[in-house]
């Protein structure tokens, strides 16, 4: 199977590594970037001689359609917002009849319904693991272990600035430092109202609405409380008395609709979201013929999204030989 | 896709219910039980008309390579020592060209590498996701969302009984009231011994060994420590400083070889499995290429055992469509 690569930083150099490392099947045909150029050979690039330059030999890259690739896997910087320009490339590729993975919450977020019946109408698939909280089994968990079963609450952590700030607090940090920790870590951005005020997860949490409960929100619907000093001081309190105050999204079905939020929430020592510290993350999945479910990704850094674009991949590869 | 079920006792009949339930698109040709006969219909059986009737019109089932099925589903009543008869039922199955899903441990633990060697030879699918805790993700999720991952320890609450008797420990009940309890429910049996001196969660750790970390390890090889009165004790002492003891499976890897134990194990309120309580069950996955992954299933009952057969038969179905 052949892939584009559109975006070729952290999380593209990280796949490419990995696609090296497990000598996948796969051949890496086009690589993008918005700074650096961009590489085509439709025999196949050599990724160890991509990962050690820093520039690429062509200017940019052709346009999506023509590309010599099955898949295209779009790993661009995020614009949670307007959800571009993922959304355009998604969108592109899928019309071309390209299957597509991405890493980008925005165009699951502000699009599935469409994206999804476009990839039907043209017989591809489209797959998004790495958007909820890197390869945190989600979406591959519903397809495999959870079919035909009814999604009816969904309780989680999905944002591991938030998590890690509330968790440094918890130990006795002070807010501003436990976020000025994050921040030199790289995972909160300078610039981290995106995260605290929950904006991020709601964007996860209208993808988990939309794609396991069939809902049809938008992350403008969930209802967000930031996570501030005085949750900071909130989760010192709590860890006083063996408890934790945690960045919690909760979904459940109200009456026809569906209805999400985001805040801090005090978590008990037997709440199963309760050891979901630092950076980790998870999911508690009430279901009907499931009973309730949970899974957790503890300490995940980059190589974890990879590895989710990587099973999306295998995925692809399993349900639709080239 | 035809199925034939072997076993219509507690979990048998949760099946045909969730059968009639979902409308799943399967259709039973044929039930044995050891006691209360069978029936035989290879234009399929009124599950409806059969879950309301003590006993069933033949005296006996024919022989497993003359039923009209494409699936064995093997539920009849557990012997953990010698795997039988499920290990023969599940042998003669696979032998004559026939899927197989089976709930029982035995011919797991003691035949897994001859079971898979023998179905991949006759080219179809032995499927046994409800023999490790219920409907907990573990053979669909490693196939889903872990491929081409290494794992390389596993730590784990398989035994819904210890569990259940060690949490009513650290509520402050006595050993015996709390194990009576576990009988009162059906879920200890009455020689509980099975359970407590770990012979079950052994013939577990065996299997995911084996399934998993692809060892060869008998149940007989794996360390046990029994749950008793003085495991209760030191649940509820540990309770009483704010964390649990818990009736744990460790499974590493050691030098060339797999290494596995069973035994009562202090738990701090931060371990992923401090919150798998009374009869729930949970796994740690430690992996390469996914870092740590935790699943853990909720106070599940018999419908979620039925629907680890369910997602097993779905996935036959879709692999392999008649």
């Amino acid at each position: 199977m052949r892939i584009a690569l559109l975006g070729f930083g952290s999380v593209g150099r990280a796949l490419a590594r990995m696609l090296v490392r497990t000598r996948a099947a796969f051949t890496v045909t086009a690589i993008g970037t918005k700074r650096h150029g961009a590489v085509v050979d439709a025999r196949g690039i050599d990724l160890a001689t991509v990962l050690a330059r820093t520039d690429l030999p062509l200017r940019a890259l052709p346009p999506i359609r023509d590309l010599p690739a099955d898949v295209l896997v779009e790993v661009t910087t995020l614009d949670p917002a307007a959800g571009e320009p993922a959304l355009t490339h998604v969108r592109e590729a899928l019309d071309a009849g390209m299957h597509v993975v991405t890493a980008n919450k925005g165009p699951i977020a502000r699009a599935y319904r469409e994206l999804e019946a476009l990839a039907r109408e043209r017989g591809v698939l489209l797959r998004f693991e790495a958007t909820l909280a890197d390869c945190l089994p989600v979406f591959t968990l519903r397809r495999a272990a959870l079919p035909l079963a009814e999604i009816r609450a969904i309780r989680g952590i999905v944002s591991s600035t938030c998590n890690h700030v509330l968790s440094r607090c918890a130990e006795g940090a002070r807010f501003d430092d436990a976020l000025a920790e994050a921040q030199r870590l790289g995972i909160a951005e300078a610039d981290p109202r995106n995260d605290l005020e929950g904006h991020d997860a709601a964007a996860k949490a209208a993808i988990l609405a939309n794609v396991l409960m069939d809902a049809d929100i938008r992350p403008e619907d969930v209802t967000r409380r930031t996570i501030d000093a005085a949750a900071g001081e909130a989760a010192a309190a709590a860890a006083r008395s063996g408890a934790r105050v945690r960045p919690l999204i909760a979904i459940a079905r109200d009456g026809a609709g569906v209805t999400a939020s985001f805040g801090p929430e005090r978590v008990e020592p037997l709440d199963p979201l309760h050891a979901v510290d630092g950076f980790s993350m998870g999911l508690v999945l009430d279901t009907d013929l499931a009973g309730r479910v949970v899974v957790q990704l503890h300490d995940p850094h980059v190589d974890q999204v990879a590895y989710a674009i990587l099973t999306d991949l295998l995925e692809i590869g399993a349900a639709a030989p080239a």
